[in-house]
């Protein structure tokens, strides 16, 4: 949510000068995406977004992610298609940092979704999944829980600082994880970071999803359970039931959960609120008192892993059985 | 040039339901100005920047600043132009603070101005002076002798620890200033902040003038004084002759100098070097460590100062006496 990197008037034009997008009409730096810097630029042909990737992101990575990008929106998802340069490139050097020219998506991302906002990210989530199953790559999924363990590693002498109890939490939480994480599940291309930031709406119509800077191959019900988080809680993480329904209903259209996926949910669930517990505690320790971006408390993931740990059953998120 | 303010979309429909512009369909924070928070709103009628005023500005000053920039832009200056919402009013109030819809102004700032850059600004700049003529409101500019005496007064305790001799380099200086400024010169609306950055080009064609909350009624020619500061010296502060004389010839075909403006630009120049000498070291010195934005180094102004203190003649700048 920051510009990190400045960019010149010259440097631009050298940069724009690859590519044939007709003349630079207007050139901001953008608040979208936490990890990169972001501009919005007009030419006199179209809008773009220009991303220039901060050392967060490991450049080896970046054709996974253009590449994937191209693939689905030659699917017909909307999202950020790549633009390939006169010498047929979509990955870039600008200021001596990787960087990309993408489309650019109308729409507004919803602080507070409402249960249609659920229903139509279901159906999305769906057609993602769906349209993912041919790309050829793969990625493994480092947030997972050999990753939360090393993330975890690093934090857990300061993590009581944060909460009393905390510690132990985590603990114990990693240690039930690592006995009964499925392994069997049916996978695929995950966006693994679907939060309603990076899903853009024109009105109650999903109309985009952006930020693809996470996605891996994993259990697409894993991505299921992200999405549970970060949609279905109300302001005081109470869960929303109605919202869950409508999402897996509408998800359940395009591709129907198998018995194994609907009965691992509320493992899911605990296994991606433990992630950004993780990540966000992390964050919470280790970034500076001067940054750019104020890390997010962690309490909210906390109270939604907590909330998890009392489910037995799927049915108790209000989710029809899989018959 | 940072996001001070959420809004949520909820806040943003609410806030453009006072409008007729249409459905909005894109809605991105800006890293543009310094001191408020701007986003970029795009409708199903046209591109807007939405303006909310942070603290650092007086509300009750916003008024002069909102129809300043009607009143420009309706004697045909490129200026964001405020949007009146349906009951007439160009302010309103977003999550508690106030804001303002103007229009969209198409350009890129130049980072490293050339000489032809300079030569647009010169007459954009007149043309501004001279629009300003019948703006029948006044604003004192509280950033001239008086407010620097003020700033100073602030930081002069501290100024040693940015360099050797800093503080007795603005005790003299404004000792100086007091007794020779001149308070006879031809004065109107001036921007007083026409940097680089609030300057907009499309190719080598200005397109525009933004940011002007830092306008007031004063000399017109204490303008041109910032703007050989902002736009005339090089890379490691070296003056260049050539484009103050391009940037002041544009100027005075459109707005003649007199005797006494020409005479008094060196003075002029040591005081707008001295006024974002004193701004810059005070915003050194109080911009907390984990601000949003970085303070800029004061080191560029005393150099600027210097210079200026050895120029005996408008001549020496390499500009054509008046004749």
């Amino acid at each position: 949510m920051a510009v990190y990197t400045d960019v010149t008037d010259a440097e631009l034009q050298d940069f724009m000068a690859r590519y044939d997008l007709g003349q630079v009409t207007s050139f901001k730096g953008i608040a979208e995406g936490v990890e990169n810097t972001n501009f919005l630029i007009e030419t006199t042909r179209n809008r773009y977004i220009l991303t220039i990737y901060e050392k967060r992101v490991d450049q080896n990575e970046l054709p996974f992610f253009l590449n994937l990008m191209g693939h689905l929106a030659s699917r017909g998802m909307n999202c950020p298609t790549p633009i390939l340069d006169q010498n047929g490139n979509s990955l870039n050097q600008l200021v001596g940092k990787p960087a990309a020219l993408v489309t650019f998506l109308e729409g507004l991302s919803v602080t507070r979704p409402k249960i249609e906002h659920c229903a139509q990210l279901g159906r999305s989530l769906a057609e993602l999944h769906l349209a993912g199953q041919d790309y050829k790559a793969t990625r493994k999924n480092k947030l997972s829980i050999e990753g939360w363990a090393e993330l975890n590693a690093k934090v857990e002498d300061q993590t009581d600082s944060i909460g009393r109890g905390l510690t132990q939490l985590i603990h114990d939480e990693l240690h039930y994880l690592t006995e009964h994480w499925p392994n069997d599940l049916p996978q695929g291309i995950i966006h693994a970071d679907l939060f309603p930031d990076n899903v853009f709406f024109l009105g109650q119509k999903l109309s985009g999803l952006i930020d693809f800077y996470f996605a891996c191959t994993d259990a697409f019900a894993y991505d299921i359970a992200i999405c549970m988080n970060a949609w279905c809680f109300e302001a005081h993480n109470e869960f929303n039931a109605t919202k869950a329904r409508q999402m897996l209903s509408r998800y359940t259209e395009s591709r129907p959960l198998n018995q194994a996926e609907y009965l691992a949910l509320p493992i899911l669930c605990r296994g991606a609120a433990l992630r950004f517990l993780l990540t966000r505690t992390y964050d919470w320790i280790y970034t500076p008192e001067n940054a750019l971006v104020r890390p997010k408390n962690p309490d909210e993931y906390i109270a939604k892993l907590r909330f998890h740990q009392g489910v037995k059953s799927s049915a108790e998120y209000g989710l029809d059985p899989i018959s």
